[in-house]
């Protein structure tokens, strides 16, 4: 029933793929991290610390907020389905594209969904006209920013006055950060620290410190009883003991994001004029992926002969075939990415 | 607002404590599980296998069924807060006492829960009695067997009863058999392998490969509708790769559970007798725990001191004050105890 995700690799049977269809740091799970999670090991023989308190207060003192201003969970995407059971809304605004957990979230509770269709003419890019759909009738609006798979950020400017139309109508936002840690004008584009009583920022450790499979993400709220309220939709233990000791050692490597998200950035930068010259479109996007679109439709399958994953994007509402995300991943990946590219246009 | 469990280690700074409060397998992760994951850490940069196909298929073949008949989660937790929302019950039948989420899962729907009290006359077993509140105003009904924190099993005949009058009467039958692997005679009790519609049964790696910290449960159905309905509810990717790989190769432990199961009956037996010598009133159970009642309803913080962790179950619907779980542990470990508890009485 579920949409079909990037980072399948488990489908074909290749242990030399390259992933380029989940947005994962190419440089793998920091030295520090790992040596965490080897540690973690021999303490699973207890549950986790329910409610990862510990976690939770690392986070605090990272952002400047309260451990009682978070909540962590099973990855980001466990978020989106206690978040609505909490709101129970009945309609809500999403953006199309966007990541699809959020409309299956939704879809779980019943809830009726407008698309906010995002337009190819302004390069996917979220516009003014958002705010005409963020009227009384509305409960929920959850925006990705970078929006997902389009690498398309939130002006300062649009997000200010959409937290204010929200906030007028009473409308939760949820808004997910899960990729602004690989921009490098972050701190400015992030509302994490915005007081508003109806905002909902969800993060996730597994982009930066590549931790997809260990499955850790949190939430921030100032609105504390909204996140007290999360934890009475699931389990107390949702988050494993080597997710906690994990996180834990993520959040000692202070420089670490803003080294990776420059370098990021350079590579994103020449693989985004590598692939204009191949004539194809490419939607420029400030996280650590890629959108174009070309005309070859088998591309993806084409790829697969070169041991090349890439992330077939026509499942997306607001897409259709022919659009393709691809993370950035290291040079000589990337390089192999171009090759084979052009060896199959 | 959640209930508070037994194996919060973590409340208490004290690296030297033994816990006694949560029922997990003495001798701690099999070595080739260990080794799993350590080896798994690697894998982490991908996410998980989405549904934990590889898993499923495994299962299937260790209980003879197909693999769409189960269902994986984090930790057998998360199932119930699942279960509700396919089911959307509007009134339930829990025991009392219990294990708490069963109730905190029901109340997340806004579910009317009807407690079925059990004795401490009859020893807190479940007895025919409970079929008299199986009417056609159930849609649900939530049993432990072995029962925590009583150890107390279901016979097959009560079972069979329960299962035909909750077929009769369209009740679902959630049976949770977390604690079934401890128990000798598991094949002739298990209810896995029965074909009723209405029935789910609920397992979990956690305690038989002292697993807790990794969180890994799954339940089984021949519902395969209602299975299939479990993974709506929720992010696709709910087990960690570790937790993946950690079943998967206690899976391939054939003869370790029975071994680990004679073994911690002959403990239990041992310190069930330690204890009736110490004049306390031991309930005899069958799992790898006992229920006990003693007068001093200072006892667990007494044994703090000597760094001894056991479970307070006051705060359990249907005990009170004076009530107490023990996890059976290694015979040193019981020994221990049993001095302790001498020196403090």
């Amino acid at each position: 029933m579920h949409h079909e995700h990037g980072g399948n690799i488990y489908k074909y049977n290749n242990n030399n793929l390259i992933d380029f269809s989940a947005n994962i740091n190419p440089y793998g799970i920091p030295s520090n991290v790992k040596q965490a999670m080897h540690d973690a090991i021999d303490l699973c023989i207890h549950y986790p610390e329910p409610n990862a308190n510990k976690l939770k207060k690392a986070l605090a003192e990272k952002y400047n907020l309260n451990p009682e201003n978070f909540f962590c969970s099973n990855g980001a995407a466990e978020i989106f389905y206690r978040l609505v059971n909490v709101i129970k809304p009945k309609s809500a605004i999403i953006t199309a594209p966007t990541f699809s957990e959020y409309e299956q979230a939704l879809l779980s509770v019943n809830c009726e969904i407008k698309h906010h269709f995002l337009s190819k003419e302004n390069d996917f890019s979220l516009t003014n006209s958002i705010l005409n759909d963020l009227d009384d009738n509305i409960d929920i609006c959850i925006l990705c920013n970078p929006n997902n798979p389009t690498g398309k950020t939130i002006n300062t400017d649009l997000m200010n006055k959409i937290i204010k139309k929200c906030d007028k109508n009473n409308i939760y936002l949820i808004i997910d950060e899960c990729f602004l840690d690989f921009i490098d004008n972050e701190k400015e584009l992030s509302v994490l620290n915005n007081k508003s009583n109806n905002l909902i920022v969800v993060k996730a450790f597994t982009k930066m410190y590549a931790l997809a499979g260990v499955r850790l993400g949190f939430c921030v709220s100032h609105n504390v009883d909204l996140i007290n309220k999360l934890s009475y939709f699931g389990q107390p233990w949702n988050t494993s003991v080597i997710a906690q000791q994990a996180g834990l050692a993520a959040l000692k490597l202070t420089d670490y994001p803003q080294k990776i998200a420059q370098n990021i950035k350079d590579l994103r930068d020449k693989l985004y004029l590598e692939l204009k010259k191949l004539n194809i479109t490419v939607f420029y996007g400030e996280a650590n992926y890629l959108l174009f679109y070309t005309s070859d439709f088998k591309l993806h399958e084409k790829l697969l002969k070169y041991n090349i994953l890439i992330r077939n994007c026509e499942n997306y509402i607001g897409l259709n075939k022919g659009y393709y995300r691809i993370a950035i991943r290291t040079e000589e990946e990337n390089n192999k990415l171009i090759k084979a590219i052009k060896e199959v246009l």
